[in-house]
């Protein structure tokens, strides 16, 4: 199964939100079949999450975009949070900080991007400069048309230095943001997450998914692509977004290096000093407790 | 179950590490006991590490130090790794970079220390400037000499700004050592972690001890102690750190901070606005799909 081309944005053409139903489940209307798709891709992801890291000549960035409640944090503690931590990476992006604003607008995303081997996560990113910023026009109009291009030009520069960048739009109704609201609201756990601003943000909704258009239509690259994942259903939305980074790791196809070392003399040393010690030599594959 | 009285270097004493049995389990005989133990308090840790970050006013530092094999990227792996990535970090220290050499020891630490609400796991550390730089001899001695104190000072610093600082001592004997680099030429997913100085670095065994008892007599404090980990068996080392952490969390006691904005008002506006859209208010705790 290859979610990719269900979701992915096509370069260059004019996205309309409309056209895409948040509520689609691609034909799978088993729940439990969902789940049990999304564990054995989990399996796959950790696996190649390990030869990434070993392999250190690559990297993934990816990138989650929503509206409030639109499920980024699910996605992170759902799904991607069976990887290693070790060569995993979630980088979350608030409101800029004095320093990072006195920078452009794309240097505290570049600080933190990741290395050889790496997985990183960007909850939320350097969209917010064309996202909130352009809803509230937190900058000249000029400024924020000419952001898109240099966001571009980053993703190539990433990609360039084989760092693969997949963006995902998870996308929800109003509606649905309404009930997710409500049900934090009734959750203990989950009050402390509450903000007016997400509430008041509602009123925003249109020009938000206008934002969001304008990204879809003219940030979306072959190399560095944005996928629509419909998330009203979380866990279609977690088998998409696994099913979509599990195929693009697979076609990176992460190689465990060669030893860079003489494995054959390292073995000779270790098994002459093993019978010295009286130690057993350990059968292939056998495990110490 | 409180393994933290049995592991723990009481401050300012005289570590001789002969006196730590590495194949120790504490009367443990069950691994399948131990698993389950360690499953549990798996739980455990997943639900204070998420109220720690909601918390977000105290943070915790887990050092990690072995020699070569001693377990540090399992420990990672089969015990941290099910904390949620977004607000858990791993910080690996390797060979001091240009730039990190041309600062003071504990520059680089400093730099990638917990925030409020996180957990950070240091894999290897600030110590290995006062552990391999000193069997070594890669500092003038008298350098090395001052280092301790230093270490001392920096950790009071965290302490002081509400980071509680763990280390783990995970303790193998040689002859284990050996076994594990044995399986390791065996494992073709784990010949890409072989290097020379591993091996080479066996030849040193004395000296590393030596620097370690240094470190766990001058460095364990009532408010930043020092673990040592008998970690022979897997399974035990597992229980113990996991057990330890868990403990620590506990009495850290994070909170869910009241809510910062007026619920009862959002909720109003909210229900108001279900209403209106034809919604069906969620009944208290159920989820969406």
């Amino acid at each position: 199964m290859d979610l990719r081309k269900n979701y992915r944005v096509k370069p260059n053409t004019k996205v309309k939100l409309k056209d895409y139903d948040p509520a689609d489940v691609d034909g799978i209307t088993d729940k439990a079949v969902a789940n049990a798709v999304v564990a054995a891709d989990q399996e796959k992801l950790t696996r190649l999450q390990y030869q990434l890291y070993a392999e250190s000549k690559q990297s993934l960035l990816i990138v989650l975009q929503a509206l409030d409640a639109g499920g980024k944090d699910g996605i992170i503690n759902q799904v991607l949070a069976v990887m290693n931590p070790q060569g995993c990476r979630v980088q979350s992006f608030k409101v800029p900080t004095p320093l990072e604003s006195s920078h452009d607008f794309l240097w505290r995303a570049h600080t933190v991007a990741p290395r050889n081997g790496e997985v990183v996560i960007y909850n939320r990113s350097y969209y917010e400069s064309v996202l909130v910023e352009r809803v509230h026009e937190l900058a000249p109009k000029e400024e924020i048309e000419a952001r898109y291009g240099f966001i571009n030009d980053f993703e190539r520069l990433l990609s360039f230095n084989r760092t693969k960048i997949i963006k995902f739009f998870l996308h929800i109704s109003p509606e649905e943001q309404l009930k997710r609201f409500l049900e934090r609201l009734e959750d203990p756990t989950k009050n402390w997450k509450i903000s007016d601003s997400d509430y008041q943000e509602r009123v925003h909704w249109d020009d938000y998914i206008k934002a969001f258009e304008r990204v879809l239509s003219r940030c979306s690259t072959e190399e560095s692509p944005w996928y629509v994942i419909p998330s009203e259903k979380k866990w279609f939305r977690n088998l998409a977004v696994s099913n979509i980074i599990v195929n693009t790791l697979a076609d990176m196809d992460p190689q465990f290096p060669p030893p860079h070392v003489d494995l054959e003399e390292i073995r000779r040393l270790a098994v002459v000093e093993a019978a010295k010690a009286g130690l057993e030599f350990p059968r292939s594959g056998k495990k110490a407790d």
